[in-house]
């Protein structure tokens, strides 16, 4: 029977993040404390506000269908927030409520890209970008990042020579999980005048628009030629720890919400309808909860950010969004002995309990990279644990007697 | 920009009934009252136990992501229930939790059959079969029912004719929308033999085995040689009055719900976390709140299949499951000088406010019908409403005079 599986699947990707957090629960089950760098879930609490209201509204029976595009309420003020924060003219038209943010990433591709349509995508980046463009039968073609004295930016060279007549979408993700990489103004800009010239259609994954901690977030939406082209991505479960809440929205151009919402009625009706009430009270609250979680946020960074600094071979940005760090541990690595970097992730994790992913889970690596990056999650760890894994990691990593006995203990085990 | 939607698109269809609602909330805005049997909605509360555990999980911090293929305890919970209501062994890793019943048509579709492949499916049917089927590339081909003594029945030599080397997939929804219609053993027994013999793999929609009023309802899945080629689609919204909760499951063999799970990942990453635990209690309940649901609809059913069978020109069968009737009005419409079954809708819909679908917003009618049905769905509307509103529409349909009316004035508002 397995040979009745859809020709199509053959083409899906995963999260082989997923595998990582695999790999430190069985760790963890042979009695080992783990330091969860690994996954970009929270262990942060929804706002009370938030759970209040969607418990108000189950009460009140909100328990039955609502439109498919979402409750007309909901839109209006997602419409208002968007349009605040981005600078741009909104309405609930210009909304559709989906059940999380990746939903709004399959549509997206299925409304907007034919097949053999060549599509640009960043790598490293979310690993669901690629998958759905080629499961649907696009061409998958990456672009990359250049490191930079203050950090990653986009390499707009490279993007544009990959451009050819047959690509028709771009998806951008600033405020950049894995890298937690931030265009300024500038290069926003310049991809925005490259996406208006070769006439890309964009999906702006703005997932992370809200997880700053200075300045202020810009979307691509706002410049010259982009608010008909470029979809937004906007997810409650970052800004308002509603990981598990499953909800969020396609915001864009009504000739495109008028497809994601044809959409809705297909794939899944509508999305739940009370918890959209709860979301609804987020978007109207103050913002002191969303503060909180940011505050949060802010020191668990600032302190992984220089205790990984401290390590040696170890260099690192301070990433001004996003809840990631990507270390390059390329020189920590060579002080090892350690040339595959999942060897590296493995070593940390079998003799520390810290577990975190690197960037081979965010892509396959370009042909021009001749670094290694780790990536770290501080979106579901304490400031105690990051304290106590990192100092763990720092012996481990600077101690290449240590590596050199695991491999052997490896070995061992292996042979055995 | 609208020259930039994909070639796809225009082979999605809908739910036309949405737009039955919308001309009842229009004629309603005129300060008109309204009896809706127009769609599947329900105006039931989720049993308290559900709510209490739901709100119980977002309390404990069941807000983060949980497994893509759903919590490990509802899984459980599922297979049992399933097992035990179907005859068959099932484990955990025979569930996969969706974010509703549709997304497992969807999915279904997209992991098994691939562009070209022939797909059965009931025509009258929910139409998101028809459209998912030709969005994903497949060739729709629709199979009928035959009206009989006891009611609708399916047209099995109409199905084996169908059967040609490309056909891969069949649809099946016993307890059926929008007809009622039920197969018995022996019915099922033979479609199963064909499905056997024809090496089809099977979607069984079963979002209404649980509304059954006598008898015990039966899975395809549990006939000889079907179990390891069927896909259950399970959902919790009729049997615990969740609509809104989108909440459901795709439950069959291991290499099925594996794919599904892969799915899942790509798609919505999982489904709402802390109403999975509110289904559990659901599950886990006694049967008392879910014996008061079908009372109601009971009741509801014998009033209305009595009243419509009292109007001259109405035919109904009562059904034993699901909570739709599908009369025939063919001869109601030939006294009122109607020939179309929307003229007949429009016509009971503006003089009386009955508003209800007709067999056309459940596929293109097939060559050989020649009878004309409405479907009417009594889960949102209450015994009152039902009295008052089929009151009403035995007077319209057994008045020729006011139909030529009607029809005069409609004609004098076309030409103003």
């Amino acid at each position: 029977m397995q040979t009745r599986i859809a020709d199509r699947m053959s083409r899906l990707g995963t999260e082989t993040a997923f595998s990582v957090s695999l790999e430190a629960r069985e760790f963890a089950a042979k009695g080992n404390k783990i330091y969860p760098f690994h996954l970009g879930d929270m262990n942060l609490r929804t706002p009370r506000k938030i759970i209040d209201a969607a418990k108000k509204a189950m009460d009140e029976g909100k328990t039955c269908y609502c439109p498919c595009a979402g409750i007309p309420e909901l839109r209006d003020a997602l419409a208002k927030e968007i349009g605040r924060s981005r600078g741009l003219k909104l309405t609930k038209d210009n909304v559709s409520i989906q059940p999380g943010g990746k939903p709004v990433i399959q549509k997206f591709i299925l409304a907007f890209m034919n097949r053999g349509d060549e599509v640009l995508y960043p790598n490293p980046g979310y690993p669901i970008y690629e998958s759905q463009i080629n499961f649907h039968g696009g061409i998958a073609k990456p672009y990359g990042f250049k490191m930079g004295e203050k950090g990653f930016s986009l390499d707009l060279e490279q993007i544009e020579n990959l451009i050819t007549p047959g690509t028709r979408l771009l998806i951008f993700n600033n405020y950049h999980n894995p890298m937690g990489a931030e265009s300024d103004s500038k290069e926003m800009a310049k991809l925005a005048k490259l996406c208006v010239k070769h006439d890309l259609l964009v999906l702006s994954d703005e997932a992370y628009f809200d997880i700053i901690y200075s300045g202020k977030a810009k979307s691509i939406a706002s410049y010259p030629g982009m608010r008909d082209r470029t979809l937004i991505l906007y997810t409650f479960s970052k800004k308002f720890a509603m990981t598990g809440w499953r909800l969020g929205a396609a915001v864009g151009p009504n000739w495109m919400i008028e497809q994601f919402n044809r959409l809705n009625v297909n794939d899944e009706s509508c999305s739940n309808h009370f918890i959209q009430w709860g979301a609804l009270a987020g978007l109207k609250s103050t913002n002191k909860e969303t503060k909180q979680i940011i505050d949060t946020l802010r020191r668990r960074r600032d302190l992984a950010c220089s205790m990984l600094n401290e390590m040696t071979g170890v260099k690192v940005f301070k990433p001004n969004s996003t809840f990631y760090i990507f270390p390059d541990v390329t020189e920590a690595m060579a002080n090892l002995g350690i040339s595959d970097v999942e060897e590296f992730r493995k070593f940390v994790l079998h003799t520390t309990g810290v577990s975190f992913c690197t960037r081979r889970h965010f892509g396959t690596p370009m042909e021009e990279e001749d670094s290694h990056y780790i990536r770290l999650a501080y979106s579901g760890i304490d400031l105690k644990d990051i304290k106590e894994g990192l100092a763990k990691m720092k012996k481990a990593v600077e101690n290449p007697a240590s590596a050199r006995k695991w491999r052997a203990g490896k070995f061992k085990a292996h042979s055995s």
